[in-house]
């Protein structure tokens, strides 16, 4: 195992550490996989900016800086940074109300997010707050998931139909229908149905006829981008473009500029909690895409390198006029299965497309917009994760509603309205899951050492000691439940001088829960009950050693269940608790 | 025990048991306390009045009708319902942005809010929502209690200086100032100084004189009615009000009308979230009350009951054209010592409180306001709970903050501010313990079946199993730290064949951890690294019986750790763990 850790690049291991140990071995799977990758981006890219409301240049020119600037921090050896569905999506609601969509004034905006989101994902790195990302549950990611992957399906219909934008009834849309709207639905379908097959059987065809796994996966992968290649074939010789189709537009050749502009301060208030949002899930996307490829490949990374690595990557894409950038599910997946042994594979991708935007550049400006529809179409449906919803749901309704909450919030409320909805339940149900604590009276499992549940099997109790063992945290929040559901217990067997708290399943205890056990032994010494403990955790007890609680009111701490029957029990060969299987 | 409980009467066993069980020999103790707490609560009642900016008599309306009410649904024995600080506080500082302090307007809004508020807890108690006062963690109550009543004392300077309100500097002050202040100040300093003297040193001194120390306590207790009836006595003769001394002024004389009438809609919207916060304070401090005064008397209450008991008190207060009510701490207690047996006790004092409405009241006119003010500051000093600061801070840093910053936030932002920062910190709090699992590598005690940390002991492990203890719950907020350091304990043991987990501490798994789980379990599989449970709770089991991960991905699940060991280590009598001892 330590042999085959040590064939892969050390990810994670300082500055730069695939670089300073790269070996000539790794060299054709990154120039493959940078070269099959750039193919696969630039339809992708060009789409996104487009969802974006970004002129579709946009989309390439993210594609540069940014896999650069993933490569100088990043811990991923397969991931691959640039424009995403999500974050496009994000981009265009968070902005839209301060600026016409399409306006330089917005394309400015798009770029300060970028810059803006670049730069705290970097400040978070280097505070290691990584850990933040923590509080964003899989039911509220995988519901935010669904909800904005909805709203992108919905966002596209009108690319599909050649219209600006849908109609307010269906008497309308017939009223304006056109021919060319006929032209380019079809268009349309006939490329959905290509993907659709590309994507579900085209891979294994080609097994077929010869061609190895691997590569037959790759190929699949690379569909979209003879969509476009085809879209262009007919546009140009047609002039789809005079026809009224709806089509890319100027697309100037050449680099972009590098340029550093910063916004004044009442914008940069404005776009403070747009930029937060968006690095949230950026990181939090990003991670769990590295996370799994590095799991795959039995590497690992560090969360909060990541940040730096987002962060660079995202001041790159606005250094050269691009926008925000996370790391993509489908770009990394290409990345991976192509062969990508380090980040290096995110530098040829990005040479690639450097290329690409001085030569072929001005030839997509024939483009249907309606292929990039469709492009979009076909890589965010997945990600309604339905199956994801049933799992949930079946493991804990509660979550499920969470998840699906989430979802409606982004759709009805709005994203920031739909994140904060879901991150509110997820920890109310964390709350109230602990309000509920499962609290038992155990006996002696006759002949052992072990102690259960008195209504779960049949065990021996002591006549004059109860034996309480407190199954959760005791905090603020169910502090009343678990004192009432002791002094039940106490009235349950009257007869108790010794009351004997088994703290084995508590972490910690917080002040409320700790005045609750005071006030509560206190009464109960007043009755003529002695409280005793057992099982004690060391750090809870580190906390409780000095307090009146364990010095005053507290009569005996025992390591053991075991111990504590046997010192303080009166009988050792004690009857069978009479309680024993009067419920399931 | 029993007999004694069944000398007391039996609170919470159906509506008005108290009645229904009433014996002979509590009226006595009932008759005494009814009266006593009646003198006692009237200056109280008054002084509160002014405090919320209402006439004083709305104070003594206030005292009739709510402890009927209460009476009615109420389970505590000796709990007294009426005006308090912190409740008046909060009327003024709710109500205030809405209508002018003093005016017909605001009184009527005040009426509204205590009628809006009663209905508020009486559904909550039909609901069974008693629940939701655990959302207030102790610190927050305390910081909340603590900042309003610092707010209360820096309310009563004015009165204490005989002003309408403090000039901006000492300038203006000194300019304005007139013999008239001076004798208001003196007054206020002498009713100071017997008030204090009566809350420390009365009682004992009253003892020596040869009361028994329940009376000399009780008595101690009317120390206040004292100064009203001084005050009188010398504002009447002297005509302080004609020589500029402010006093309470006009004062009906009679029993007010009932009178029943409901706001508006728009009006409606606007009183929802004072009568939700002033609902939850009320019903947490009266349940607290409630709770200590039950212990006290080893009786019991029932927190939904206690929610329509308030309500009924709150909506009898609007009926007689009242403020907002909850149970008080001072005059319970006076309640209590001076022998109250039941609820009757209350009805008594209404019925105390409505004979000197009818008789005495129009004497009230002439107290000088600067003997409320000082009644005020008085009973609300106590209540800035500074030991209850240095107990939370020595306990625990993070709980002492939220308390101060509740304080703070009271004070500064405003009580619906301070609440819900309160709040949100502790939940916060609560979470962030939770983000930060204590894991453990546990070996076996020489010669027994006790596991314990391999780093705080000396214990037997086996070399190519490793038994990894889990002390927390499993939630999104801590996957990824439990993921992290199973991992780092699997880099410190290389050799490791099977993964043991305990989960012995751990009382539930969220959907993100199952998933981390799967994962994770997957990711040693294809290591070759068997996972395996031990200790694993019946409630965490049931949930996940059915789930892919017990079925598929885990190879063994044991009743305890000692089997485990048996069954999965290759040589029972292992060497000494390397690792024990290396750190303490």
């Amino acid at each position: 195992m330590r042999d085959n850790l040590r064939l892969q690049p050390p990810g994670g291991d300082g500055w730069l550490a695939w670089l300073r140990h790269y070996r000539a071995a790794w060299l054709s799977g990154d120039l493959v996989a940078g070269l099959v990758t750039a193919i696969m981006i630039i339809p992708q890219s060009m789409a996104y900016a487009m969802l974006a409301g970004l002129p579709v240049q946009i989309g390439l020119y993210a594609s540069l800086l940014p896999l650069i600037g993933y490569a100088l921090f990043g811990t991923s050896m397969s991931m691959s940074v640039g424009p995403v569905a999500v974050t496009a999506l994000m981009t265009v609601a968070l902005l839209g109300p301060f600026a016409t969509i399409g306006s330089a004034e917005y394309l400015q905006l798009a770029i300060w997010l970028a810059l803006l989101s670049g730069v705290l994902l970097f400040v978070l790195g280097l505070l290691r707050m990584g850990f933040l990302a923590n509080f964003l549950s899989h039911p509220v990611i995988s519901g935010f998931i669904s909800g904005a992957s909805i709203l992108i399906l919905l966002s596209q219909f009108p690319h599909l139909l050649g219209l600006e934008q849908l109609p307010d009834s269906p008497a309308a849309l017939r009223e304006q229908w056109t021919p060319v709207n006929t032209l380019v639905l079809t268009m349309g379908l006939l490329a959905l149905i290509w993907l659709l097959y590309a994507r579900s059987r085209l891979s294994g065809h080609l097994q077929r006829l010869g061609f190895n796994p691997a590569l037959a996966g790759v190929l699949a992968r690379l569909a979209p981008i003879l969509v476009v290649a085809l879209g262009l074939v007919i546009s140009l010789p047609a002039d789809l473009a005079g026809r009224g189709v709806p089509v890319v537009g100027s697309l100037p050749a050449g680099l972009p500029a590098l340029a550093w502009s910063t916004p004044d301060l009442p914008t940069l208030k404005l776009l403070l909690l747009p930029a937060a949002l968006i690095s949230l899930v950026s990181f939090v996307e990003s991670v769990s895409i590295a996370q799994s490829l590095a799991r795959r490949k039995r590497q690992s990374i560090d969360p909060d390198k990541e940040l730096l690595a987002l962060g660079a990557a995202n001041v790159g894409s606005a250094l050269t006029g691009g926008f925000a950038v996370c790391g993509g599910f489908s770009r990394s997946g290409v990345n991976i299965e192509a062969g990508a042994n380090t980040p290096l594979a995110g530098v040829v991708s990005a040479a690639v497309i450097a290329f690409i935007l001085v030569t072929l550049a001005p030839l997509f400006a024939a483009l249907p917009l309606v292929v990039l529809a469709v492009v979009i179409l076909v890589a965010v449906a997945p990600l309604i994760d339905v199956a994801g919803l049933r799992r949930t749901w079946r493991y804990d309704r509660r979550e499920g509603a969470t998840l699906v909450a989430t979802a409606a919030g982004v759709i009805w409320l709005g994203i920031e309205a739909g994140i904060v909805l879901g991150v509110g339940l997820s920890i109310v149900t964390q709350l109230w899951r602990g309000s509920r604590p499962h609290i038992a009276v155990v006996g002696r499992v006759p002949g052992t050492q072990y102690f259960r549940n008195t209504r779960r099997h049949l065990v021996e109790i002591e006549p004059r000691l109860l034996a309480v063992r407190i199954d959760e945290n005791i905090f603020f929040a169910n502090t009343r439940a678990i004192e009432r559901a002791i002094l039940q217990a106490l009235r349950d067997y009257p007869d108790t001088r010794d009351l004997l708290l088994i703290l084995s399943a508590v972490n910690h205890i917080d002040s409320t829960g700790l005045d609750m056990l005071c006030e509560l032994s206190q009464g109960l010494r007043d009755k003529g009950i002695a409280v005793h403990l057992a099982e004690v955790k060391g750090p809870v007890m580190d906390r409780l050693s000095d307090t009146d609680w364990i010095e005053e009111l507290v009569s005996g701490v025992y390591p053991s269940t075991h111990i504590a029957f046997n010192t303080l029990g009166d009988n050792p060969g004690a009857a069978l608790d009479q309680s024993a299987g009067r419920t399931a």
